[in-house]
């Protein structure tokens, strides 16, 4: 900050601060110098905004981001995959702070385009082993009983593309599949209970209505424990490119797996091998062999802020800040370094610490110029500690695309400008 | 729910579901009839969204609700005030669950429109009683340690058309001015602190860049407490009509001392008496007596789902819903009645309960059609019962406008029709 008895770079004259901090109330203001008229007979630094009536309320009855935040968009890369139908945009995680996740900034991975349902004509299918078969309307979902839960989603592949060496420059792109938000919906334990499930029922099927009918198999144990049939994200119904009218949430799991535009549950006693989890979303080992159903997202962290698409634009004093979780349930401890793993310290997680929900951390430094090597690493409530990518493909090899979970390293260049390296 | 051998109500063939609730994996599905054509060779009920591939990823870089749920929004009663630019919208309660607000749906409540402000010509003015007076730019704040926080924000106002008996029908209108959302934002004891405190401070001054210079007076212990500058809600950069870029946050007490376009902290040893703690945002009293600086809101509650805007379209199993919220700490309990208070039940708290942030509550009730005369009553964890309306007058008269956290009764008719009602 500037000492009001500084003239600051823009705009401001010394005479506007002295006015202003000899404390002239009600007139003295920063802003830009009036150029011309003053219709209040105010001093000629009060700014526009100040000057004249603002637009008043309901012109936007869902109201929008400042047009000053443009830049704050979710972005895709075009090289990535074939269409835009059956691929990627990316959370601008490094433009965020807390850890709820604006629902127009939650990534996208899609497989088929973006389902557009009437959700007068939704309808979701329960059958296979169960009792009763059953046919829900929405409205129907909407009498069960229901939670709210705050949960991250990290698709399976996010960091994918880091598996043989730092590729992408910024944590939108090697960390932007994943999101935080609230969702409401009906334990889908519920549902089964109400079609009543066979002895022989094992495992589900969770069929999507996009064109690609993404399913998923997932264990019984599973449903019958935390899923969610979620219809609504930070309170509204869910947006349409995150499964409008409604989703399976599978808290900690892969995203993939949170089927969305959900249409059917099959109850089956076997898993089914379907296309998404047996040419997509298993791991390629380095013998060759792939490991199938690796539902769990390990606990991983990112430093948000500073990262590649944010200078660090001055020294001093500095809040370095990311963000953890963990899908094996609480974030316990989040450990940062500056030099590239060689010493770590404690950093401070912000405010309430969910269970497989993001937590928010922080640590501050005093920085003047060195060059630095910026790592998190988070520990779970398990004890697991997030492990450096070395460690990571000295077990998996490096002809995997999920579940990259190594600890990622920002080089911070004296001249403040950061960039996404590897360290040996 | 339907039985899945039931006919639906909807362009579904007792055939169709047949064949679905058999098992045809991967084609089976619910919805319209494809009219003509079958490109994919699938069974003629697969409906339009999975036929046909959808919206790419990134069409929308910055994501908006379904075009189903148009009218999910904040409106405006426009007999209310002489002009939109000194007036207020509501929050659509009715319409969310959980407890986060969506950005774009939190109520507006504005004196002189919305500033618009180019954060780059942004200041922040701390100065009056301190050691050095301060000017701060936005990436000043930013640089500081921040928290972030999930607070309730309620308008003094909120329900004071509820003072002379039953006025507006339906939640949105009579508490629809509060909001929760996550809160990024700068301690302001770490800016006081920077400035340096005279020993004689004892208030401060904050006011607002906007074009009526809204200004209120603060203790200096709450401002040394727990108020930020904040300059984020839920996750990305405040929204124009909630204060960009950055605004006070004072958890626990009225809207309106949370000052939107934070331009000017002025540190005093007393409080200003500013048009907005005189004229307005005192509370009349029967004797002509006005109560000022009633800061807090007291606890409050009010049943979103069944209310006035949302019939009761069935019978049996009904989740009744709702919000709670106390300015003096943490909601402890929530209870409901259905016969306008002569019988009282605790509904259940859904998931965190946090410090002044609204809690989300239900209570299932088994609805046979019988009148309902539905209630709720917030405990907080001080020991404070919200009072029924006929209390708070006994004390307060009906002249006032602000602080009415009466006891709010929704009358079902046999029909499924809700209404606003006063009970003796």
């Amino acid at each position: 900050m500037t000492d009001a008895f500084d003239p600051p770079s823009r705009k401001l004259s010394r005479r506007a601060l002295l006015a202003g901090a000899a404390g002239a109330a009600g007139a003295a203001t920063a802003g830009e110098a009036a150029s011309a008229g003053n219709p209040k007979n105010l001093p000629p630094n009060v700014p526009s905004w100040t000057r004249t009536l603002g637009d008043g309320v309901a012109v936007r009855p869902y109201g929008q981001p400042s047009k000053f935040e443009k830049h704050v968009i979710r972005r895709d890369v075009q090289w990535l995959t074939a269409s835009r139908e059956s691929s990627v945009s990316f959370t601008p995680l490094h433009e965020l702070d807390g850890i709820i996740t604006p629902s127009g900034l939650c990534f996208e991975r899609h497989h088929g385009g973006i389902a557009e349902i009437d959700p007068d004509d939704y309808r979701l299918m329960l059958h296979g082993l169960v009792d009763k078969p059953l046919m829900f309307t929405l409205d129907d979902l909407k009498r069960f009983p229901r939670v709210n839960r705050i949960y991250f989603l990290e698709c399976a592949a996010n960091s994918g593309m880091e598996w043989r060496g730092a590729q992408l420059n910024g944590c939108q792109y090697t960390h932007g599949m994943v999101h935080c938000v609230e969702y409401t919906g009906v334990p889908l334990k519920l549902l089964l209970a109400e079609a009543g499930l066979k002895t022989s029922a094992k495992w589900i099927l969770a069929e999507g209505a996009d064109s690609a009918s993404m399913a998923r198999s997932i264990p019984l144990a599973k449903a019958l424990g935390d899923c969610l049939v979620a219809y609504r994200m930070n309170g509204e119904m869910l947006r349409p490119e995150q499964g409008y009218p409604a989703r399976l949430v599978v808290p900690g799991w892969e995203g993939n797996v949170w089927v969305k535009w959900l249409r059917r549950i099959k109850v089956g006693d076997q898993p089914w091998h379907a296309r998404e989890e047996t040419s997509k979303y298993t791991d390629l080992m380095p013998d060759g062999s792939a490991r199938k159903f690796t539902f769990v997202m390990d606990a991983k962290s990112v430093i948000t802020s500073p990262s590649p698409q944010l200078t660090l634009g001055h020294k001093g004093v500095t809040v370095i800040s990311g963000l953890a979780w963990s899908g094996r349930g609480k974030v316990k401890r989040v450990d940062v370094s500056l030099d590239g793993g060689r010493n770590w310290r404690a950093a401070k997680i912000d405010g309430v610490a969910l269970d497989r929900a993001c937590v928010r951390f922080y640590a501050e430094t005093d920085w003047n110029g060195q060059e630095m090597l910026l790592q998190s690493r988070a520990i779970d409530d398990t004890g697991y500690v997030q492990p450096s990518k070395a460690e990571l493909r000295k077990v998996r090899g490096v002809n995997s695309i999920y579940h990259n979970n190594g600890i990622q390293t920002w080089r911070v260049a004296p001249n403040g400008e950061v960039e996404n390296v590897e360290v040996s």
